[in-house]
């Protein structure tokens, strides 16, 4: 058996074909060029057909998509592709494969699905993969499913509320990650920059416009102090979130991802720390914090363990 | 077919026979006294002894609990309940009804069904019980079913974290219960008293130790600016906590009850507006937020739906 597995990004689409198994026969990876509607599913169509041309039988194909996968039209909302306000991605896989399988998810989903098959959740049947890059987001396994919602928009944790009271900005993307999304570590950090103007340390020197959240990292490495209190201030956010994870869903696991975690693995257990100050005490005893393994290939692990499941006797999510 | 549904509380304990269109062929209410340990595990067997003896046919047991019912073990854990730190309750019934099925959940778990059965929640596949009494907690139905978490404490809301920083008295109810429950009302009210040494209104000749939630929103009725602020504060807590349960869970519908949703109902819409500024806005704009209508029967009906489940085909939830 061989599934072909397809991670779309908001610049690159990544391919694989893998064996039940779960070993890569085969990847390969197109950058998307700045890309939208149509064409994107024209570039994912010759993606299919050339993995198709192997020779090799594709006993299905799965998906993750950067946005929302409705899972009962086979569209996709995806903000960062232009035109994918509704985009029917499926029915483009379909043309080229039409008697196959072909499934897909969000790629939180599918990132929580690629650790439950070959990474840190493998046995779990509750457990939660926190994705901290440019924006933040979750993939949610409870009883063994992925946590979908009623409209397939579920594990907005970007969006959660923790610190009162609301502030306009956080209209655009959420409190959660306003603060401490890459994003938001760059936006405090430029914050910081401007309220204390004694400061004359490593950040003052990097142009505002290029300042990212690895040059907060690398300060802090450094011992700066400036980079020191907004990486307090993220822990805090960190540790909330990861609380109220735990005190609603009781998982198993957390597991850290996305390019942020990352360098910010080494704040794991300072996380924990402020976690277990708020969290439901017995549940927070018993989840264990943990890093990807997977990192940038969680999603396409995912999309690789959707279509095996699609085709095998064991629906188990 | 009749399903016998026993609803455990702090004080009592509730019990109706139901037949399987849901109405209710016999009902009765004991109180505990005081009781603990396996006094309380002989009143729950005298109850179902006497329904038994009526000469009518249990297919099943359905019992609500106030704690955590774990689900591997049958046994309970209640705080409430001196001597129930993991008590055999499944064990005790049994032995007075060997050949039935017997089954249990959380309180807040069989609020939630009971919605789904007979309330509002019916048709729903997503949807939260948010319980808000002298404590809070929440029931929690994800794709059809009850989230139950790697060791049945799923739904501990009261514990989310929503204002930093952390405050030491968070450590024993958790944040969102320590302000926006029915204690936490009066807590906030008393610190209010406290603060505001000019305001010499109606809740200034309360004594403090009989303060409770219901003075103040009897105060609020009569135009009282402590009361204001005090409901001000607490619609904000409930906003925030009904925004990150819809970004989470993208539910259907968010129903409210409990002792303090009663009266508080009156601010459901406050609620929702301030949650629309916190929460995930797809998602936000698709949820409903409504009052339970089987107000005290809720946990009842969600145990007889319980049994109900463990004797028929259409294992749902």
């Amino acid at each position: 058996m061989a599934v072909l597995a397809l991670d779309l990004g908001g610049t690159k689409l990544a391919s694989a074909l893998f064996d039940e198994g779960g070993r890569i026969l085969k990847r390969d990876a197109v950058p998307l060029e700045g890309k939208g509607g149509g064409d994107v599913g024209l570039l994912i169509q010759s993606v299919v057909r050339r993995f198709r041309g192997d020779g090799r039988h594709i006993d299905a194909v799965g998906l993750s998509v950067p946005g929302i996968a409705r899972s009962t039209t086979g569209t996709v909302w995806a903000p960062n592709i232009p035109g994918w306000d509704d985009y029917p991605v499926i029915d483009d896989i379909r043309r080229i494969v039409p008697d196959t399988p072909v499934v897909m998810d969000s790629d939180r989903a599918c990132c929580m699905l690629g650790e439950l098959w070959l990474g840190k959740a493998r046995s779990c049947t509750d457990a939660v993969y926190l994705a901290v890059g440019t924006g933040i987001g979750a993939g949610i396994l409870c009883g063994g499913k992925i946590l979908r919602g009623a409209h397939d928009i579920a594990g907005s944790i970007g969006w959660m509320a923790l610190d009162r009271p609301f502030r306009d900005p956080y209209g655009e993307t959420g409190c959660f990650e306003y603060y401490a999304s890459g994003e938001g570590i760059a936006r405090l950090t430029r914050e910081c920059l401007e309220e204390d103007e004694g400061y004359a340390g490593q950040l003052r020197r990097v142009s505002e416009s290029e300042l990212t959240a690895h040059h907060v990292f690398t300060a802090y490495e450094d011992g700066d102090p400036l980079a020191e209190r907004v990486i307090a201030e993220c822990i805090q956010y960190w540790g909330m979130a990861v609380a109220n994870l735990v005190s609603l869903f009781n998982p198993e696991k957390i597991i850290f991802g996305g390019g942020v975690f990352g360098p910010a693995l080494r704040f794991l257990s300072a996380i924990g720390d402020e976690a277990r100050r708020w969290a439901q005490p017995i549940s927070m005893a018993k989840v264990r914090l943990e890093a990807s393994e997977l990192h940038g290939n969680a999603a396409i692990h995912g999309a690789g363990f959707l279509a095996l499941k699609s085709v095998s006797h064991d629906n188990a999510s």
